[in-house]
């Protein structure tokens, strides 16, 4: 399958299952439940539960309804990260995804309890859907040991060692001098961690062995930072209209960036050289990790 | 034992715990991870996990050391939704546990990521322990369907139905005529949900059986709501050396309170009769119950 079609028929099943999730959950006061769908439904790429599903397939997995819920944790995450981010006290950023930030529209009180209410309820998804049964096929059997291993592989790539720490080390080396091992730090815990824990978390719901395991976390620790060198270019040369975000917005911040420190031609080599590994890493794959390799391509040609 | 002496003594296993947690977590950037300390170590009653405690023994667990990891996630919630509260943009309080609060110190985004870190290293501490082996006595093991289980039952407790829905409900309701319905929706939500859901924890741990757990969460929702009436009576009546935070401050941000609509007596009238149904709701357990029991006094007749 063409790669735009495998991303856009994914995208369709947890645009979907995200919809109808926050249309039914009777939360209540409806301003929470309007923030957290404002920022959920706001069209991402959804490229993290995508590629969810890419490794569940590549490890043969075939039941895509059922691992949906778990899939849309990490969008989840991802969303509640991006509220945070955007508020006032860190980011300060006006807009994303071509609308007014969470905290523009809603306030910043209730934007940052719909970033705590997300990432709850993402645990929730996760610990709430060990049997599923998905239509007009038998019942999925997702252990509950699988269960708590993806509870803690995730936890561990989001928290004071993962993703908050990367978002803390980047608020905290704006305006400075930065090396490249702060730089890669930052990259690897803030974008790259929950990356590979999507990937991870694929193969795991797939009950994939070791060695693809860990041939995944290669695959996924690659493109992550590959992805944030992405970013970092087309926030220089992107266009603002089609990203629905400022460019520029990183050298104003004074934020340590990959341009900042080789010049755009370096990081242009250097992000193909990881989706170059990344597909490498796939070797022991057959046809069914296709979508993982038309991902990690995607990823670098990608102009939002 | 006189309750006093549990309390101190359960008290300084979490406080031991929580300690050697965060001296050896080796998170980095140090700003994030001596803001997280800041909050834990700021020597609270601890009084969510030693319900988890009180609830475990009532139902006949007996390796205290084992369920730590849990107990204490439990505080790390409690924590992160203080650090929270505390924000510019929600109560913009100043001072918490006679200390100034994180924000004052770290700033509004190392306060805000504190706070996710904590709420992240929670779940991150209820999957990373299932199998932990205490000194001196064999193995334990909680199955991971129990801890599956727990990280469910929790996230729904203090989600965008629970906690959050509960804060948001405060905020919004602020300076706003409120009636007796929207008041205990949020007391019930803000303050019970994660009272009810650390006892309930306890009995899970224990394996207790449904009857138990259905008395365990009666006396959790009707110590939960008992323990806000307190509070909120204690902003009124208290001493704010001894709270360690302001008095009166209920009154200047226009907060919905049980003082506000009923007046005091009838305020204490209400604490007393909950705490004596939370008693009631343990007529099943044997002595072995009897820190909760205690407890439930203890709350009642609380100065701080």
């Amino acid at each position: 399958m063409e790669i735009k079609r495998y991303l856009q028929e994914r995208k369709g099943l947890i645009d979907d299952f995200i919809e109808t999730y926050i249309s039914n959950s009777n939360i209540y006061p409806e301003a929470l439940r309007e923030s957290m769908a404002y920022s959920l439904t706001a069209k991402g790429k959804r490229i993290r539960p995508i590629l969810c599903f890419a490794a569940y397939e590549a490890c043969g997995g075939k039941k895509l309804k059922s691992i949906l819920p778990f899939a849309c944790a990490i969008e989840f995450i991802h969303t509640y990260s991006l509220i945070h981010d955007d508020l006032p006290a860190m980011d300060n950023d006006d807009f994303r995804r071509g609308k007014p930030t969470n905290h523009k529209v809603f306030g910043e009180a209730i934007a940052i309890l719909a970033g705590d209410a997300l990432l709850t309820e993402a645990f929730y998804l996760l610990s709430s859907h060990s049997n599923i049964s998905e239509p007009n096929s038998s019942e999925i059997d997702i252990s509950s040991d699988t269960l708590v291993r993806i509870i803690s592989e995730l936890a561990y790539a989001i928290g004071a060692k993962g993703m908050v720490a990367g978002q803390s080390l980047d608020i905290l080396s704006e305006g400075k001098e930065g090396d490249i091992e702060t730089l890669a730090s930052i990259h690897k815990k803030k974008t790259g961690a929950l990356i590979t824990a999507s990937v991870k978390m694929g193969g795991l719901l797939a009950n994939c062995g070791i060695d693809y395991l860990k041939s995944l976390t290669r695959y996924g620790e690659n493109i992550g930072l590959a992805f944030q060198i992405v970013d970092d270019i087309l926030n220089v040369e992107g266009n603002s209209q089609r990203l629905g975000k400022s460019v520029g917005s990183d050298e104003k911040k004074q934020k340590l960036t990959y341009p900042k420190l080789y010049g755009i031609e370096e990081s242009k080599r250097k992000a193909k050289e990881l989706i170059s590994e990344a597909i490498d890493s796939l070797s022991s794959f057959d046809q069914r990790a296709d979508p993982l390799r038309g991902i990690a391509l995607y990823l670098l040609e990608r102009e939002k």
